[in-house]
């Protein structure tokens, strides 16, 4: 029909792509050896989007991927918008490709009457017309739960630490959890990278002096180590700085941040810039644009982990197999070096 | 169990407001002698809203105010999250208020391919656990039947009505509608104010020199008459200030618009100021900001209307009546002036 | 399997029919090369309905075809009943084909404590089993997102413009809309023609005797004129007729009525017969029963069209062309002629 | 609010009627101490029905009765246009009352592409918005489980046994089963009337003449005994009036037939006028109009079990005290008599 | 992709098992020529269960067998989540194989205030995410209509009957049905075999000593005779051991004992060992372990007929079929002699 | 209409319990001053449950309890068929009671083709016709988002942290998590304990020694200190002995051991018999029979908690300060003591 879907005349699949990170889709597409399918998609004057897709869709494997940064309500709303068209266009499958879900943090509540937007907007994709989700190194692998059908949970960790173990000594390096609660995922890096030391930074709110003093003791040994400060997430870059200074303050060699997700919302680029990290390491699950790009700044492409994502989807091979390997074209690089 | 939530112990009621417009939510909780319950509403650094009910709703009906207008993707996404939270925290029903319905233009499919996003916003709503709507002025009626659950379609009719005819000679006005597709409401008002006389413009394209001309012809006539031109909506003013042009081209001796929803998105206020109306009279079922306000502007208040449905709702009563007489106190005003 | 289920093993497909108008149904599956499924189907003396699929039906395709007029909620029973038997027996998807959408005129609420039984069809339609709709110039577009899945909304205007291009002569054709309405309509075919002039009817209630007397005045010039009436339905007739009339009455040359749906209930035939009318078009979207044919009535078949859709969808092409172009096989001709 | 909506401020209720036989909703409602509540139901030309309720009903518990008899889907599909009405004008609850519930013989599938059209009703009664059904003595209890919601299952067997006791002697009595299929419900009857002897009458095909003669074996002693044959419905009263013949033929006395449902389609009322029954004792859980009154037919009022139904379900007392004991109101007595 | 899912690869299928019964599995895929595809399956020291497929499924058609005996509560449960991580794997299809369906005679309310749990279990495996049901003999066919999609009721009378035909003189045998409600069964047998004789057992309760004595009339010939009683299922065996020992009181010259189900619970075998029947012929759709094999037992494999009702269901062929004829593989004999 | 159904006529509520632990509904129904409402429970000879209610519940709120301990999959299933018997007997709503929930560790995808069973179990409650869902100290908070509607959940840490508070020498305490996925929990018990010290266990695998050997590493300072080990449940207590003996082998004062949940499955008993803690305390939210009670064991009641929860919905209040406070009712002790 259109050399943009892909398969046979039987079984066909393209992506498509909001304008949230279009680049990002397109590296996809060529690692899938294929092309973005073209979508028509604008604001209107008073806000509203418009979106078509200006070739059928009817009977295909459709992927929808969208990157919830930046405006993060709109392009959520866009993607939504595209699952429908999709719908009513007769797309076999509909897969939201969400590389970061947006909201995840927001999934359960610390007091009554919060809402559990996380849950909400698996149910929203869910009511436009999704079929399953596909999505990279959620903030709780419980959120997999809130889809009652596939929820395709890739991790970018075999690429990140595939990346530490060429870049650092390991034989000298201790990795490092910036928060009491993400100590289990550091627990599995050090398991992985050879039973590594574990440290943990340890916050004590002064109670003597209500909303004010934190210390933030470490728990474990960091004297000239190379820590390496492991998380899901760099948003504003608070906790995690405030880690590094901890860390060199307590002795540390060298400090590296690691994490899939770089937001890096409102101050985070300033505090990244001042806090004496010796590198940052982040996939592009979100666009960092160049405004944003430190020198000791390291983005590895997430475009590979999808693409085999999207391709055992529609071959029904088994995404299973993506989450211990490291197929040889994942090979982590720089991509904005 | 607190003054906000009105009723008795059985039977309590209260007014929330996301951000967009919460003066309008202030005006319809004091014409319901109430006011609208805290909520705490703020965004992350990445984007992402957090929202929160500070006081129990348990067993209460909810009404949900927001208005769909300014970054309108973000406010039908705070609706949601507002509406999951509510449901979460036990509100005995919750009533989507919307005064101005966004995306309820993309009602059908013109082409192959197109969402129908104005069903999707209702599915949307359903899902996060609205059980019924409040609008005014939907642009199709139909979209009544986009929702499985009662649907309150207010309009703003009676109040426009009754403006007009306590300020225009209504025995030299002529009804016109500014396009074909907006007749059969002509025809109405016409009607209601007594028989009036009638005139469209047909716009005809120049076949001969495509993307290029249009002609807008008028059909009725209209010169040395007041003409009212009616329309549901004002949103980027083309349309219908070609509307005004053309009747005053043709010798009209004056021209009012009269529309609910006053979106003035992009070029409208700039259109609107020079395009010869005498009058723009407008509801503020979306806000409009102090920088588009031009002196011959006039904005009735929504808010007496939006506390009277919310009333009948309450008290179960008959929101039919809201459809026919006009209540002392909803008597127009411009709220601007 | 059977010869009546076409395609490859891997996917076949059928028509079935419900028992108001089978020669459709024949007629279908004649354009497409086959023959209809063969469905048991009779009522017990009570009423009620029985119907069973003599063939097995297990991961095909099935089109299940029904005109509603007659007996109409009769025929929307059984095609349910029929809707449900193909969902227990495993049909792999199930396409409602209603030439003439049954209650689409009831799409919205008038008054309070209406139904909207419009939108009640199609969730019965949903509840039963089907998947898709299929139906021909719907009385709304709006009605589209009734349903929550695709909806194949075809239209004949191709047709039936290509058959007024053939037969009247255009230099001399007024397109008239018999009420404020419909204006969109024939302004969309006025256009299509080459930019033609265009007429509406406007009716006035004479408002000093209520319930008695209404003017027809005729906005636009039709004096000398070939008259076409364009709408989408004619059911009593009593609109169209006395649109014709007040036309003639204005010295129109002659009036030609053309309707997609040709109802042509209660006194409609008397009332065409008498009217003045030079042709009446029609489509065969219900059956046309011989006592109804008048000898200046062309009946156009709307299987073609029918055809080429329920094609489009089974081999999973676009069934957008069939909205622009007219394919060969579906040149109109009077199929009672 | 009105005198037709009973009960509290806070808890209203209302009979509404369809036309298959609104004098049985009238009956129920003198029952309850109140009026039907007004309704406007009509039919347009083409056979489309338009219905309309002409007072509010929010937040009221409506009862939706409609005899599924005469025009069978007419009347179902007119339920479901009510039941759609109410629940937009905001009915608390909505309860179908159906006392013969149509399609309940179609309640399994005896061989493959058959629908179970049973199942199929109960889920469009819920689509439209039903929260309950009440119905009277169902084909086979099963049923109940159509439904995912409260079924209130009245039975009128107290009310026949009653008649039956005080007009047959029972010493002289044998309860008999037309077919084999309905032996429990004999047994049944026979452990109420004092462990009366049972016989059934059992059909053997006589496989040497396909498709030909049935022979009706007696199994049991009737000779010289007053039979009394039962059943849950009478038809075409094919069956039983051969059972009424075998039994004579056999010796028995007397035969007297009795039934919940006497629908009495086709060459019913003939079978029954020549079948030699002494007589026929039915409820009027459907109309039976003037012409099918026999003078040997008793038909006793199904209104007291159905208001006593409506007030427990409203006053939120036991329906289950219905199915025991048979309080004074409930004596049966001839309403044609 | 493994030897285990069987097909093309565009089309593939497996058969999964519980732990309840894995040699009947075995012995489907045998007949299937295939294999039981591997299940990791355990229980935690707290009683929950752990399962997991430990091959792909993405894309098959999977049939998750389970027999609804022994720890009935439990192995439901296993069967729901089987279905869960089936769905989760992202299966094509997914049937739940249920011989025996456990709970299937709480099928309707016999007095207020009861479960309808055969609705309930249909319903919870729908949630789960089965889309179709195969099972055999339901107690009562009605259940069909409590699941709202495919359910493929094998029956196994045909390899039952078969069996009896050639095990006993049939020209001294009569049917006989245990209790008034299964008479219908009887009769079909008795057709079957060629117009039999029929007789029933009649309990009648002394109403003078409550709660007490019990009489067993025969109703129907058997002096001499060679009965054979006729049950859906054998559970603890005392109706039909009472049923034997009326018999034989009533002069029989054998009893014949034939069910589809053999629970054979609590005091079953005892009562059965002691009864006198000639013969107990039963299917394996539960497990019968050997202490609870009597020497006159005949057990027939059921796994035929899954196999072939699996095969037509992955075929889709017509499963109408097999409630037909009998196929040469589906010869009855003895599994366990 | 009956003492157990508590409230006035308009508003009743009761409490029902299944069999796995009813002193535990009796003691909640004493703190709530009523009783548990009868419930007639018994086992079929083939393991099916049946389940009745002696009392109408029609329009009441219902609070169903259930333990999910012992035969966790009969009582879970045994709640689900309450469930459904209460929805079917009009009850106005259902909460489900779970002190513990069951499955609730099988909450996310460990790897391929694995179920998400506790989201199974909240969807298995939910169609069984749960309305909300009551529960103490979920194994991840996130499990809230698995069910779409109100979920209470309730937490037991103020109660055991006053009881700690009063029983041991808080300056010498340091608080210790067992496993590094648990320390933001001893995080916060720290801190509400006035910023204590805080420890963690670290387990390291021998990767020289496949499968072998595991060092419990402490992280954090425990010599000569009074260790408090808080985790949500202790289940075989593996972890949690192990974590005691490395604390004493690390040169620790005492161990005390605190758990909500004492499931004390398989080994347990004999683990925390011979591992040297002080003193264990637990709550009862699952039954502790007399034989795994030690004689340093101490059961606080759950009761008053769940008491106050059922109050707070049943009476629309907040759920959120039981939360926060500690109400004198709660006040914790030793209910086997």
């Amino acid at each position: 029909m259109t050399s943009l879907l892909e398969g046979t005349p039987d079984k066909r699949m393209a992506v498509v792509t909001g304008r949230a990170y279009p680049e990002l889709a397109d590296q996809v597409a060529a690692c899938l050896g294929t092309k973005v399918l073209e979508t028509t998609a604008y604001d209107f004057a008073n806000g509203e989007m418009y979106v078509r897709f200006t070739e059928p869709v009817r009977g295909a494997d459709m992927f929808v991927l969208q990157c919830h940064s930046g405006k993060i309500n709109k392009w959520i709303m866009e993607q939504l918008i595209m699952i429908d068209a999709l719908k009513r266009a007769s797309a076999r499958t509909i897969t939201v490709v969400a590389p970061f879900m947006g909201y995840s943090r927001q999934d359960k509540k610390h007091q009554g009457r919060e809402p559990i937007t996380a849950r909400l907007i698996y149910d929203l994709f869910r009511t436009a017309g999704a079929d399953r989700i596909m999505t990279v190194d959620l903030h709780a692998s419980q959120e997999q739960g809130f889809f009652n059908a596939p929820v395709d949970h890739l991790t970018a960790t075999p690429v990140l630490i595939d990346y530490v173990r060429n870049h650092l000594p390991l034989e000298n390096t201790t990795i490092v959890s910036p928060d009491a609660g993400r100590i289990k995922v550091s627990e599995r890096w050090a398991a992985k990278l050879g039973n590594l030391p574990l440290a943990f930074i340890h916050k004590t709110r002064d109670t003597t002096r209500p909303n004010h003093a934190v210390a933030h003791g470490i728990i474990g040994d960091v004297v000239d180590r190379d820590c390496v400060v492991v998380d899901d997430m760099i948003d504003t870059a608070g906790t995690i700085c405030e880690a590094v200074r901890a860390l060199r303050g307590a002795g540390a060699r060298s400090v590296t941040l690691v994490a899939t997700h770089g937001l890096l919302s409102g101050p985070a680029v300033e505090r990244l810039s001042q806090c004496g990290a010796r590198e940052i390491v982040l996939m592009d699950t979100v666009p960092i644009p160049e405004e944003k790009r430190l020198p000791n700044m390291t983005v590895l492409s997430v475009a590979p982990l999808l693409a085999a994502g999207i391709r055992s989807v529609f071959e029904e091979g088994s995404v299973q197999t993506l989450l211990e390997g490291l197929p040889d074209d994942m090979r982590p690089r720089n991509i904005y070096a």
